[in-house]
């Protein structure tokens, strides 16, 4: 199987879906709207709406009818890229290879970039036609949760307000910083599909399995990575003096634990009994990415 | 009729509600529950849930059912001043006479209780249980719609990155800004109660006439009220030499349109043919009040 062009054909699909969300209608606002592309369109690889799709399809939709939801994941992921940059957060000049939004588009439009993300997200959403309303609900639900509070803002929060100094605080914000809204992704797959509790649960634990050790290569990349291949500046955690996996658990230990998280998700996979080669491959592919 | 006894009985019973949405159970991120319950309770005259409410009684419901999609408009309503009032957009220290979020907890915790408000919003209206599904998603795409790109993120586009020098433009961003809001309380009590078509596009003529009375009256109080009165700076428009109705119409013409549209939306009430007489009186109350 040629995982490499299953995804180009993904990728391809969902930037499609992706650009007619935010047309230039010659409006008086269609500055926001092109924020929000540029952030939004080329960069980025698509990993939580392949997700969603892959999960969806696993459990027996067809994947046509989901991808409002797999573009929302997309959108959701790129306003909190956004709003992380900003000067009061990261402030972080470069993303996906280009100056980052705000340096763009000046700090209050990508503020409200990131809001406008966030809000059409949920709208796609909740326009889902030919799925039962019920389980778009429910969907919607999960979705906000992994994003809210109890998910990636909580753990936005830990990781800018938070001295981390053990290992279980550090992993407790990976959760929901980085897991959580790959949790959603293969989650509302099972949920669009109707797959039943102990699919959600499968999904669950590997979505927390990968998540983790996505995290962990990509603190190992940025404190070796060169700047033009990940396409952001590099040594930016060590400049922050952020406690990261690697400065805890030192290089070795870190990819290890990548390694076991990889191999313990695609073990979970297994469990599913339907067609998980694509999920396989690509699980496998986000351990040895260089970006 | 009692209206200020009703009213109060309102925002007690929203209240209680908001209250229970942002609890403190001590986990490492509680600051931004913090930050959001600080924005998000005392202050506010809760218009926004209460015109809900009330539409969705107006057209056959049990008020019980809607209160998630209540507070949710209060949230996505608290957001929007949260995310206003950041340095890099109004810049303003003060709201609902205290020190706006980021004076109180910084800026970076301000701008994620903004987004965690957001999307915490959409949560619980996806949670809503005992109206239909279907209800449920269209008035959620109908809410997200009004607070983003063609409605309140739209208006705070022009308001923030457009000179407005004439009649039209200012009405479009106070119609975005202000009435998109008011116009998705209204219409999704329409739509949840399962109005139909004609309906929901009285309940949107209604709120577009409120909207524009609210905002002229917004804006002839900032260029006279006292700040100890309307709880923020007075006199921040002209600070920031801002247009508005004020300056663009003059104070005359400005209160003669504000009551104009105030009498425009009574007369619209009376077209739905049934109890209409808190509407009545909340919208009269509207016009008159002096914060």
């Amino acid at each position: 199987m040629m995982i490499d062009g299953i995804l180009r054909e993904y990728k391809l699909k969902i930037d499609s879906r992706l650009d007619i969300i935010f047309p230039i209608t010659g409006q008086p606002y269609d500055t926001v709207s092109e924020a929000s592309r540029y952030s939004l369109l080329e960069g980025g690889k698509r990993i939580r709406p392949i997700l969603l799709l892959e999960f969806y399809k696993l459990c027996g939709g067809n994947d046509d009818c989901a991808y409002n939801f797999a573009c929302a994941l997309e959108m959701i992921h790129t306003y909190s890229l956004i709003h992380d940059d900003l000067p009061c957060m990261d402030n972080d000049d470069m993303r996906r290879g280009k100056p980052s939004c705000h340096i763009a588009y000046g700090e209050s439009m990508a503020l409200l970039a990131g809001d406008n993300l966030l809000t059409e997200a949920f709208k796609i959403c909740a326009k889902t036609q030919s799925i039962p309303a019920e389980r778009v609900n429910k969907a919607i639900a999960y979705l906000a949760s992994a994003a809210g509070t109890t998910g990636m803002i909580g753990g936005q929060v830990i990781d800018t307000s938070v001295k981390i100094d053990n290992e279980q605080l550090l992993f407790t914000m990976y959760s929901l910083k980085t897991c959580a809204l790959i949790r959603a992704a293969a989650v509302c797959g099972v949920i669009l599909a109707g797959g039943d509790d102990k699919k959600i649960s499968l999904a669950e634990s590997y979505a927390e399995n990968l998540g983790i050790a996505f995290q962990i290569i990509d603190d190992l990349l940025d404190s070796e990575g060169e700047a033009s291949i990940i396409g952001k500046p590099t040594g930016s955690d060590s400049k922050n003096d952020k406690v990261t996996s690697v400065t805890l658990l030192g290089r070795e230990r870190a990819l290890s634990m990548a390694s076991d998280m990889t191999n313990g998700a695609i073990e979970i996979l297994d469990q599913f009994g339907g067609d998980v080669e694509v999920l396989k491959e690509l699980t496998k592919l986000l351990l040895k990415r260089d970006r």
